[in-house]
């Protein structure tokens, strides 16, 4: 039913956790399951026990080394948060944003990525993604179980199923690891002509990226967007002779 | 937040899933729960581990002997289900009965109820329901974990709070105990005028409940609906003599 969305489960503590996590994708047509580097704690046989009728999708998932890896073929990345911040302010609820992505997987792959259980995710996992989530929740007691959360995205992303009207566009939607890819020609372009210091890097892209995460960028798009990068180093250099 | 939406487990089998619902009560603002007779199955030291920060609602939980107590104050009494059939075409999903539930919510206790993770709620149980409610799922596997069907019931109510008007009425919501009742008494004064079987009473009596949970009934609303099959049973014996 939603072959195109992927949950990415980014090292995870707990077997119990997996296999719950298995039996709500399963409960609303999620099929494809990603675990990225799980940690040495997990209990593989009480994943068995949680997930129930839902073995095949924890049988099935792919072990990915890190998560650019597990994203890679993906035309969007969603995080899912409890935190606000500071280039946060593009965040929506599961709600908002499941029209939209939902469209997005008539298009290619939909990663849905949720954070360690103790620690969430790191920064360098948060560049990664193009789209931010938070689940509305009391304010007294926010942060809910990772299969919990799993559900609450699936569910979402189900009942909006044939709701929508697909997007005609000609191009194709990126995958994650061209639009990564561009980011860095950027990062490396900026720096270059002194725009940012070292030091400020991360925090100036995390608003870069979100800029270019407004909309969904095609191949044409990113091909543009770096082709500007190419040619102002082009052209800078050019100057500097 | 939600303090009259009462969450009702009846005799639950496994800790973790009690303490898992605890978890998601606290995540969505509920924090009454009641636990209809606990099976001597249940690990009470893996609910506190799976409550984590919600070992409030864990530690002042309600246990009662039968469902009928635990809903004896409610005004509105909801029967969560996985099953379709006869007597169930009034079922709608958390989405659709949300606005209503916490309408009424603003007018007295609702108690949202889930079965036995094997075997459900019997029917004299089910007779207790004024509403059925189904969550939406992949027709292949419907059966969600007990907490992750908490989880949703409570997040739909969650996300309505503060959107609907509330309704104006003057006589007060009749609570479940004046209900049921009304329905031992028609049961009687049907089955006395021959209107119904003692074999068919169960089946008539479902179709006589659906009726009555069409809306909302005030304490006035009952004393007629009483007053009805008092005054036909009188009229009828009166005949007799």
């Amino acid at each position: 039913m939603q072959s195109n969305i992927r949950i990415v489960l980014v090292a995870p503590l707990y077997g119990g956790n997996i296999g719950s996590c298995c039996r709500a994708m399963n409960n609303m047509g999620v099929t494809d399951l990603a675990v990225v580097t799980p940690q040495a704690s997990v209990d593989w046989r009480e994943a068995e026990v949680m997930a129930v009728h839902a073995g095949d999708i924890l049988n099935t998932r792919k072990t990915c080394a890190t998560l650019e890896e597990a994203v890679a073929d993906c035309v969007a990345v969603v995080e899912t948060t409890a935190r606000r911040g500071l280039y946060r302010q593009h965040c929506k609820s599961p709600r908002e944003w499941a029209p939209e992505l939902v469209a997005l997987s008539e298009r290619g792959k939909v990663a849905i990525v949720f954070g360690r259980e103790d620690k969430g995710l790191f920064n360098e996992e948060v560049a990664l993604c193009t789209h931010l989530v938070q689940i509305p929740s009391d304010a007294t007691y926010t942060s809910l179980n990772l299969a919990q959360a799993v559900l609450i995205l699936c569910y979402e992303l189900f009942l909006v199923q044939g709701q929508f009207e697909p997007i005609q566009e000609k191009s194709e939607l990126a995958p994650a690891k061209m639009k990564n890819q561009m980011l860095k020609m950027w990062r490396q372009y900026l720096l270059d002509i002194g725009f940012m210091d070292d030091e400020k890097a991360d925090h100036m892209m995390a608003g870069v990226q979100r800029i270019f995460s407004r909309g969904a960028l095609t191949t044409d798009d990113v091909n543009i967007i770096m082709g500007v990068a190419r040619q102002s180093e082009w052209a800078r250099k050019n100057k500097e002779i």
